[in-house]
């Protein structure tokens, strides 16, 4: 449990102040602050505070290239809901909102932060939507990475149809009720079967990918207080889906597969064969999300949003953050001007904190914090 | 200039103790050295210790992918030899030994230290081979990167033929004659044509490259003595001449050119065409390098080694250092293992240090130091 910080809470509201013209007096917030915190050991932010600290949050993703649209972000203020049915419920509903009938939005709901004597609630899930995967006895249905995580599900009563793309339930687990799972309704799940612009044997691997990437396994820290359950979600980028998820060896690893229907001399590594495959691959993906109306940015312009974004930074007196080996997609790479800079790579509040160890015991992730907010290298 | 280190000294003999068991004690060796340095203001390594010392440089040379084969350095020490033809002759002799007709090895030729109040010589290149660069009303002919060196040789007295590829002189200053410059011989520098295994146009494109990357620009740092001109040299990653020489819009800028030909929508970023342009330039280099008998390293193969580098370094109890951004190649990353992996990037000695300066006023690199030993981010 992360406890509240008087004097990041003190910085905030400077900050907070010092880009809201019409905000309160940062002294006399912070000594309301105090007198509220004094009563009853903690304190509450206002809407405004807690929808300007999501969106700088964002802005100060490190990890993450596309932040461009950070003011845009949609803030869902659901401190008030802490049974677990309320909570599932609400995490569907933002699914709902993000996706938008494909015209993607970035969406965070926010959670109660713990208060003394009472954990807030928690999501138990890495991301809203993620696929099972089974293991058997020579090979994985479906997603790898989610094996350990499934097989807890399964423990708690939980039974897929054991296809290649089962959506997982929502873990949630409160003080009073333990871990209760929730099924997300279908039609809350956009997907997007994966077509290649001119290949037709791809259609038959069928594949497919699901519309938003929403990362729930993130805390965030707003001003000395930390929302251990904030799901939140950007768009996908291409190279997610096309170069990790669906073709990194411990995923769905479908790289020798589309070597193979390619033609391609898959035992000759110099031959480029990979390469070859990871082009094919994303042209399908960035086609099938634009075929079907879903949202999805290329490597390309993302690269040059992220330019902009920098540029954006700076022009208001701010150094732009970001951890190079993230925000550089992994493809063609020395092709996008991403590639050619420089950054502060130091990490700034508020933002979103390492995944807090809430997944099962046996599903943690590397001791690697992962998750970039909207683009990550680990794939999302 | 550099100054000698005597603590830096003593750790280094140390290492070379411990890891050469037919060493001196390292404590004599000290008070020796210091002996030395108290009647000249200096000391001399041994030639094992120099060999040794540029050996582990290599081992050290955290922007370095390609670093397995580090033991396996040529080391030539040509401390005495301290006239402008004498170091001329001897970066040729350099390139002849380290071409090897096409079966490239990994070469360090050592001039003199500098010595209280005698400068060493000094080579002006920042690598052995490189082509000039034309520039004109509206473009440049040649290598865009040269283009400032290249009007200073010019101013010089040197006159190129004014082909996209002519070798650019050595430039060698020393205290006594001044800058000098030498024409490389061109049995000296061996070149490959570049064509495609499929497509017979791409030789019409009269690309080519030579064998031999050797850098020239950065001191060697070899227990609290700099070797301030200490050209070496490994062997070419592809994509450092497939992804960045031929390709950046800041040197060869081919990428428009071979889509064009390649018949690809080079509007459409989001067609995925500068990717695949990507797949066929570094096609061709691997392709043409490898029908010309002369040795080249492709990243799959060349990330493979590096893993096999790094257990071989935590094998003998030492931690393997890298920068994640340079050695990872810039293609593909995410289906090579050396994405994977995080890495200790602090800076270790015996190293290389970064280019000093020694480059003409209005050629001087960016503020970051520029190149890796053996295969570089920014190309080499």
């Amino acid at each position: 449990m992360h406890s509240v910080d008087l004097s990041e809470a003190e910085e905030f509201f400077r900050l907070h102040a010092a880009e809201n013209p019409h905000a309160a007096d940062p002294g006399e917030r912070f000594s309301q602050a105090l007198i509220e915190f004094g009563r009853r050991g903690s304190f509450s932010h206002t809407i405004e505070e807690l929808e300007f600290g999501a969106k700088v949050a964002w802005r100060n993703a490190n990890r993450c290239i596309g932040r461009l649209y950070w003011r845009s972000l949609v803030v869902r203020d659901r401190r008030h809901v802490r049974d677990a049915d309320g909570v599932a419920a609400e995490c569907v509903e933002h699914l709902r909102i993000a996706t938008n009938a494909g015209r993607v939005r970035a969406v965070i709901t926010l959670f109660a932060p713990d208060q003394p004597g009472r954990p807030a609630p928690r999501l138990r899930n890495t991301q809203l939507v993620r696929y099972a995967g089974y293991r058997g006895l020579r090979s994985v249905v479906g997603d790898p990475a989610q094996a350990d995580f499934t097989r807890w599900v399964e423990s708690l009563g939980w039974t897929g149809k054991g296809t290649d793309f089962d959506v997982l339930p929502l873990a949630v687990e409160t003080p009073d009720e333990g871990v209760r799972l929730f099924d997300i309704p279908d039609d809350a799940v956009l997907e997007v079967e994966l077509t290649h612009p001119e290949l037709p044997w791809f259609a038959d691997l069928e594949l497919r990918w699901h519309a938003v990437p929403a990362i729930s396994s993130m805390p965030l820290r707003i001003g000395g207080v930390t929302y251990p359950t904030a799901p939140f979600n950007g768009w996908y980028l291409g190279t997610e889906i096309g170069s990790r998820n669906l073709v990194d060896a411990d995923r769905y690893d479908k790289m020798t597969t589309v070597g193979q229907l390619l033609g391609l001399d898959v035992d000759d590594d110099r031959s480029l064969w990979k390469d070859r495959v990871l082009v094919e691959v994303n042209r399908a993906v960035l086609h099938s999300f634009d075929r079907a109306g879903v949202k999805i940015a290329d490597h390309h312009q993302e690269s040059s949003m992220f330019m902009a974004f920098a540029d954006k930074e700076r022009r208001a007196g701010r150094v732009p953050h970001a951890e190079w080996s993230w925000v550089v997609p992994p493809m063609s790479s020395s092709a996008l001007p991403v590639y050619h800079q420089y950054y502060d790579e130091s990490v700034q509040l508020p933002g979103f904190l390492p995944s807090a160890g809430w997944t099962p015991p046996d599903d943690r992730p590397d001791s690697e914090p992962t998750g970039c907010p909207h683009h990550a290298r680990t794939g999302a």
